[in-house]
């Protein structure tokens, strides 16, 4: 017992904290920049979090980059019962809107009531993509993986035998939330189709 | 090539954004809530950057918390270089100052010089402690390992015969960050001692 302290809400808290541990055990389908092993959701989105700071000067004037980095360290929390969604899997992605609102609706009900409602809100304009907050923390999601295949020769564009037109779609997205980012994501597919990396 | 963007300064924070992802492969001596491996730098510092947001109603008034959060993504990144020093470690310590630097002087030195010197200003105030900022990311970082330490009997308190004395001194430091996690701490390692997680 603390004293002076609303003792559910702490516990609350502290129980939301333990769960979300549970981040670090969900695997993505991409590796880690080296090509070792597949990269987990927490470490990822903790290298989102940090990349939305350095590249804050490429989102549209005005964009709150403490908005953007809080929503990123929530994005993914969701995955915890909902398991991760290859970015080209259309199967799968049929039944993720489904699947990830369940899992929002056990996961941020954990915080205290004012706090689960922030959570949510956050992880539903991510989702939308409504604000330019929300389309400049997209565009650091899917520009992180590109970056990790360009370094290991493809990477999971090959073993997936995803191609060009595939990823041309998520480049779109980088350049929904930044010009500049969008541009470089061209840039750098036009050049990993070049390589071999990508079909064309 | 991307138009209108100073190409120098982009290939900088890029190269800082993909030399970073080896922290995802620094492991530290805490294992994961569930016991089931070690926990990596990257994935705990997601997930003391989450801590910091849902307990920053704890923090001292006036506390910036975007700051501390941007603190906590920044905080390990000397790692890479300098390796985990345990914190009962008291040997490993005495070089880990010099070691920190050194790392430190390479790693942020990376970014374009205006980021590079506010990321090193971020992480030598969290080391300072000089700051509510400072204190209160520190107290986070302290009070995990507590937590997951906790509910894993002991988990590396026992394997490493860390004594009651060793982790109030720890305590305290999560005391001067905040007062109410201070005595959070506090009484959950007067349980463990209880429980016989830690010699007494
Ligand atoms: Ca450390």
């Amino acid at each position: 017992h603390v004293a002076g302290v609303d003792h559910e809400r702490l516990t609350d808290q502290l129980r939301f904290v333990l769960e979300v541990d549970k981040l670090k055990r969900i695997l993505r389908r991409n590796t880690l920049v080296d090509g070792s092993r597949r990269e987990n959701d927490a470490e990822h989105s903790w290298h989102v979090a940090l990349a939305a700071r350095v590249f804050a000067e490429y989102a549209p004037k005005g964009t709150d980059i403490d908005r953007v980095v809080e929503m990123l360290l929530l994005h993914d929390i969701v995955e915890i019962d909902a398991g991760d969604t290859f970015v080209y899997d259309t199967e799968l992605a049929q039944t993720q809107f489904k699947r990830e609102s369940e899992a929002a609706d056990r996961l941020y009900a954990l915080l205290p009531k004012d706090q689960a409602e922030h959570a949510r809100g956050l992880w539903e304009e991510f989702e939308a993509r409504t604000t330019p907050e929300a389309r400049f923390a997209k565009a650091i999601d899917r520009l992180a993986p590109m970056l990790a295949n360009w370094h290991n020769e493809g990477g999971t564009w090959v073993t997936h035998r995803v191609s060009a037109a595939q990823v041309r779609e998520k480049v779109a997205m980088v350049a929904e939330g930044s010009a500049t980012l969008g541009a470089y994501a061209t840039a750098l597919i036009n050049d990993a189709v070049g390589r071999g990396y990508l079909a064309p």
